[in-house]
């Protein structure tokens, strides 16, 4: 697992716009291989977030950390490139390739740079995701080539995608069909290497809330240190949202990391603070 | 600790029969020993179980899988053949032999085999148990004589077994006292085999709830499969319970596993899936 | 971590004084080092704590053990003799020497020895503590002398307490500022031997809560056992408060504990039982 922890500075928070951000993930990946060579096995974390923005007078009940216990569970069988996942599934279009292009600052600092803008099934750190809903996915690798397809009793989602490697480039395309008219469907995304400079594009088609597009990229500057950079505009938002951030490992599974954004409702976010993997 | 998964089908959930089913259990068991060789210890599970039956609308608060913790700590004192446990503890009628003679398809289908039918002191895997109800026992073994005496606040029970093993053959009896009419009052098993035979014959007599009794047996068909089978009747059922599985070990702690049965209000229950120790 | 179970007897409990007690605490500290040396961490805690006292009629979510799950999570930078915290931090009053001069039989026996009596911020075994409010704090120490600063939104305290050891003797002074007239604002203590006695002396300005003072002592009797003795008295306490105990380590980690305590509300609450380190 790993921890993380710093200062969150969140202009839409008005008065109250600087806080205490923290994160402790535990992991616990359980396997067994049977004779025949396939593996069965079940992830699970318990994950805590304290966002510690709004407990002055003490909210019963609200933002309380304590009493954290595992989330939905996510059971699979994998034998060579096929799994079969039940539960708390990783979903077709969330996995996609290119729908988190980058990792901006601290704590992600808003999420608009993903493209889907979790209108689709996803694997929830600290709920249930499509665990409790039959959600249920098959994933199959075959070289250079990759399919997922997944599906949930949450809007009746079924989704897929396809993925393929060329030369250094990854090209991906994924459509999903639901109920709600709010769900992502249809993705793409391509991304690659000029130079130095990894690079992403990714499109989403989100039904109601209309087109998103991102563009992110991410290069080193100097040895031990790296800057992320995106500009993400969609048909709901008000403005363009745009953001930079840097990485710099400290050695032994540390790293200092920050960054600012502005997002689309025009406010400032920005962060700084430390992770480490244990 | 162990998983299991795989596909559930209840006749009696009109309209949504087949779902996918799933458990997760994380066993710790905590001890450590005195220098006089006595050991003290505590067991807790986190066990999560994804019933996946009725979330179709999302519904509030109901069947939420995330969330799991601990379930309420059995603690104990060994030394020899001697036990003493506190908390959540086992329970002397649930604990004696013959109540859980055949564990039935991957998920139990319904436990209509269980001759006192939970009405009695029990460990709870995903509650409390007898934790924070003064639950208490003692048991004690010598050589092939055991004894189990439990008790506890809810409902004032007190509760006790004795077991002899002869020849192969297991002999218990139980008994309970409680102020609530509707908990078990005796109890009665004999188990052994017959040639390639295990069965197991057991009875109890639930109070209110009339009697129950079970027959139940199992063999091996083939080198890695064996085959279980019970058929129930009691008071309270509308019709005789009875049931078929099979399990297949696949190597490695995993195996394939599944059942059907019908059930005492006259609806088919079946599963399949697969289960893994790690 | 660490389990203990008993008995509990509590005068003030009338009708129900005697009662299992158990405790069951996992103590989670994941760390990683970067290469300048500086270790990054957090620790997090599941305790379940089993009073078993006034369940007979299964009082609906009330005194439920189960569902245990982490305590709000503390982080940590630490270099040297630095050391910077956020989230469910110690508090710099509760952490100062001569706060938990004894550790009263084997439940603590309601701590009215404890100078500040919970009135400052302080880590919580079980719940928040300064987790979600902005909780941070500086532990720095310096060969004998060692400084403790920390605040939260919890009433927007802030405390801090300096400590300095001579000649085997420890000193330490407190204050804290916070809104609430009910809080600590000042402490002060002096622990050391009086040959094979150890003593120690405090007392807390507890703001409307008047006065309050301590004095407390350990000897050994024997090879494997100690006693431990108190007597308190305070502005809001309707009778001094004192109380005796005695801890006999049983090896491997192991230990019988016992002790009473006459309560500032004149009753008088005893427990004996055993304690375990796994």
């Amino acid at each position: 697992g790993w921890g993380r922890f710093g200062i969150l500075y969140n202009e839409a928070n008005v008065g109250n716009e600087t806080n205490i951000t923290s994160r402790f993930r535990l992991q616990i990946d359980a396997t067994a291989e049977s004779d025949g060579g396939v593996t069965f096995g079940a992830r699970v974390r318990m994950q805590q977030n304290n966002t510690d923005d709004n407990r002055q007078p003490a909210v019963a009940g609200s933002n309380s950390p304590a009493g954290t216990g595992f989330n939905g569970a996510r059971f699979f069988a994998r034998s060579g490139g096929l799994e079969v996942g039940v539960g708390n599934i990783y979903g077709a279009i969330e996995f996609m390739p290119g729908m988190y292009p980058i990792d901006l600052g601290l704590t992600g600092l808003g999420y608009e740079y993903t493209a889907y803008q979790f209108r689709a099934d996803a694997y929830s750190s600290g709920g249930n995701g499509s665990a409790g809903s039959n959600g249920v996915e098959v994933l199959y690798s075959m070289g250079d080539l990759s399919f997922h397809v997944s599906a949930s009793d949450t809007n009746d989602r079924i989704a897929a995608h396809v993925a393929y490697s060329w030369n250094g480039w990854t090209f991906a395309l994924g459509a999903q069909d639901s109920n709600n008219a709010a769900d992502t469907e249809l993705a793409a995304s391509v991304g690659g290497s000029f130079g130095p400079v990894d690079v992403t594009l990714a499109y989403a088609d989100n039904g109601t809330a209309g087109d998103h597009i991102t563009l992110a990229g991410r290069f080193d500057v100097g040895a031990a240190t790296n800057v992320e950079v995106y500009v993400a505009d969609a048909d709901n938002f008000a403005n363009a949202s745009y953001g930079v951030d840097f990485n710099h490992d400290l050695g032994g599974g540390t790293s200092l990391r920050g960054g600012i954004a502005s997002l689309s409702n025009d406010t400032v976010r920005a962060d700084l603070g430390v992770r480490f993997n244990f």
